[in-house]
């Protein structure tokens, strides 16, 4: 049960509060004491101390009741835990999805697909519209990017990941796309998410760079509540101090929505580290934390990408993380 | 080599500014073109983009020097890969340190110490000097805490990993622990750095809540110029704005450390989670990231634990855990 | 000038390295040296030190050239330091925008126009259409809301500004609007930014909650790319980890781009603070700081807010801080 | 009354929980409802929202009682609301304390003390003992930086505040300084607080680069358990994500001290901002928001300042500063 606001557990008369917290403790649960004006004592339960359903909280000997405020996940609480996306599942085999940060031409992105298709990958990603901090920046080749990347996944069975950027472009974008994605810049834009959610699709939803665990949340809620087929979360680093990752890649988040709240959860190393050289330790890392598959940027030459090339991994690379991912893989010891 | 700051490459006059930055590029690093007064131009790369070592750019075609400032880490870039702690070794199998948030009495110790190394955990943690944010709170046993600890490690056959506070506990500490740690609280503390440092023995070097990568680094180059016999990094979460979890236990800089330079970093998801459902998956999420190991708290009856309860594993959890990461483990395919 | 990026002093073969990064030093920048191939030197001069003009310095002895990178803020560069929105204007005397959270009735919008424009206060704030974290909260009248409030603007001889948080609403916000505002949950979204742009209307652009000094600058030369006649940035808190204040009113960005930059900066302490009674103090402080003026939330009865009642002013106090500033206030002395 | 945690009123048996929670919200604070087993209503209130008296909450009508769980603060809240220092009061007219980031020499400290006092500085700083991130580079003179200072201090009537960075230098920095400084990489070391304590002086105590105000507060309040005669805080940036600034100045923090709590709290508005250029217009702004001076980095020539010059303001504008304070000063309007 998605709980994530905190709530009261009420003793009985004879209850003892010392006895109950202890026993909540155990559940990993931290709490404090409140004592009513007849005597009558509350314990207020602090939700962020760990996941539980509060209803089993009432067979605790000594507890009268347990009451909490309504939390507003009920659509992400019915969810199914696997999401099939054409011939493929989210949320069974890890799910590896690979591509270049933006298309950059028609042979371009066949040749990146034609390559991670044939190593195995099924779902290829690529920025047709790009978002770009300088207004003066290559902003992407539009719909007929798009049109190039749809072309090239049908050519080698792949499902098509993109981003939508624009309320306007959300009908251009549905009708390429298996599955949409709402970037991290704009998460919060509510307007975007009831647009892209009115599609129908399944929609992959980036945490915003500053986002709260619980706003990320009700972001994948008003999807649903859209009209969204399914809601896949993908951490994708959060804003920090450190200037030398660009991210911070909360695997704490990724653990919680998976282990926590039995969501579906991918991670983008790429973006939450933005050193190549981390791209792989934190993907797999993030599978292990419990992200059911990995996002990552590829260019089939990183030395001639027209964005993100020093973060992006080749092809080859993209496969062998794929191999391992789909074969299970074995840490070794010491 | 740990080269943290950014760095120059000067172009010969034939070298072709986009070929070499394309070069750099292919090997994950951000570069920007500058030019000399002379028409000779200059590649500023950025030193977050990769570790690498420029020597070898020096190979590329159409470069003719690199020049880089000087980085004051060449005691960390010579201090072994392994480091021995009495009969144990740090650096080779996964090393699992345990043990209660606070030293409550000689026979939680020893309980739980007995339950630990029956289960083959060979390093105790236990708080004898306690950093508390309220000055009204319980400090710990001090000194008379850590002999219980030393005398249910020497029973068996551990080793002790304990925080020193204070530089007036320094020689105490150091009689009685066998790797001594600095704490989050204390990371920025120079003169007890120095005071640690000349104990001559391994430290354990908690991150700093806001201290970035560069300034442990720095504080890791301090206590082996102060005299200690070895550094272990550990991270143990950073401070960020999410309230649902206690801190972001950043497994990016676990790798930066790990891989991209050679260091020993082992990760504490206690703190870093600061709730126990995310403690093991956040714990094996560490070692695939790079960490060498893993501080966990424990506590025999959480519910009654002093400190910290709700975030302690059983002693079982944290032998099953041992256990694991001993053995190698396998990441299941979906 | 807006010289954001980092830039290069060359020397003369007779200039000396000391000197000149003495007298950089004295106009506030930090640089620190390269040497060339050739033994000529170059300074790396940090912009996040100072604002400055980089020509000026090839007036410093010893100095050959001065190179920068292209910074994308030409349009900010030569937009008028005063903006004028009917009969007002922005950017000579402090200007105070002032409202409730949410406009709740016609009734409602029309006391609190009133009330504020009998005390002086011009401007008039108010969400119709509200961003929620939740989806299942209030989310405004929409335009029935708008309506509502030109309509007490009018009668009160006030200026509009509002939100516009949809695409798809940008010109029923335009023809309703004199001042047109980009939250910080939608600041970067650049779709938004560019529709709202296209109005041709001066814009409010408040600081996205995570969002850099230089990311906040680049959205606002969006706005005027894409059409929009003016541009008034407005901080209103970036987040940060204390729980007892909702975000963090920068203070430090408000004086960079006022003095630095010389742009119109306004702050809003009601968000910056999320409480009531820091809102005033924090008013004051800003237009110390170079704001050229406020917005504040105001309520003729915060305990019966829809929204955001416990950070309200009340429109009496609102005026109070009208009144101080369009006086000047005299500062007393211990 | 230092109120800082959260706590909760009970109602009458005919108390309207409306009505209740709408006085609150007109007294700015937020509440949210819980109902007990037998039908009574407890209204959570949060702490964060506003500094009230609990008890006077008891006088709404319909309330039963306020539960407040104790706060540890009672030492801050019986401190005298001035403090003299020699023949100096902090806490009555505007405190300038100023001086250089490191004491170079005897003459430069003279010379420095000398222009400051003939234009009516009072307080002077200057690092004798330097906490530098790099153990390679110049960590001060020491005792003999100390004494230096001390007599420049004593030929020109001026008091001295200085930096204890080590338990070992508390009892030679207690006798040659007025005002004890914690600087912010300490502030949290709970060994180096009791010791400075125990000195019986007054000390200044730096806010941590990530330290909530929670924090801070308690480490002023151990700092006054341990013997210090008075603890004034001071602001001095916190450590966030943008490149621009050193750190942000939260002058929220300071508001809160000052206005909703009644401390003494001063602004550092030379690392806060970490760019000359801010310093004054933060320094005002900061004694609008509620502090009762400030502490600048002066150096009699940045440019050759052998650390932070570029941060650092002339004598001259530090005594500009400092008039303008003392005269109170004027805001024009507009």
């Amino acid at each position: 049960m998605i709980q994530a606001s905190n709530f009261f557990v009420t003793l009985r008369e004879d209850g003892d509060p010392k006895e109950v917290a202890s026993e909540l403790a155990r559940r990993g649960l931290w709490s404090s004491p409140r004592r009513n004006r007849d005597g009558q004592t509350t314990l207020a339960v602090e939700a962020r101390s760990a996941v539980v359903n509060p209803r089993e909280l009432e067979t605790i000997p000594g507890v009268a009741s347990v009451f909490t405020a309504g939390f507003d996940c009920m659509l992400l609480e019915k969810q199914p835990k696997i999401v099939a996306v054409g011939d493929q599942f989210i949320g069974e085999a890890p799910t590896v999805v690979a591509g270049p940060c933006s298309v950059e031409s028609k042979e371009q992105i066949a040749d990146i697909a034609g390559e991670l298709a044939g190593g195995g990958v099924r779902f290829l990603r690529g920025g047709a519209f790009k978002p770009r901090t300088s207004p003066h920046s290559f902003h992407g080749h539009g719909v007929k990017g798009l049109e190039w990347m749809r072309e090239a996944a049908d050519t080698y069975g792949m499902q098509v990941v993109t981003e939508c950027l624009s309320e306007e472009d959300a009908d251009a974008v549905s009708a390429l796309a298996d599955v949409m994605q709402v970037g991290s810049r704009s998460m919060s834009s509510q307007a975007l998410l009831n647009r892209v959610g009115r599609c129908g699709k399944p929609v992959l939803l980036k945490r915003g760079m500053a986002s709260t665990i619980k706003e990320w949340l009700l972001c994948g809620e008003r999807l649903l509540m859209a009209g969204a087929s399914a809601v896949v979360f993908c951490e994708r680093g959060i804003r920090s101090f450190d200037p030398w990752t660009r991210n911070v890649l909360d695997l704490g988040a990724v653990a919680m929505l998976s282990h926590g709240f039995g969501l579906l959860v991918m991670a983008d190393p790429s973006h939450g580290a933005g050193r190549r050289d981390l791209v792989l330790p934190l993907a797999y890392a993030s599978t292990v934390a419990g992200a059911t598959g990995v996002m990552v940027e590829v260019h089939n030459d990183p030395g001639k990408a027209v964005s993100d090339g020093p973060q992006a991994l080749t092809p080859r690379e993209a496969i062998v993380l794929n191999q391992r991912l789909q074969d299970g893989f074995a840490v070794a010891a010491g």
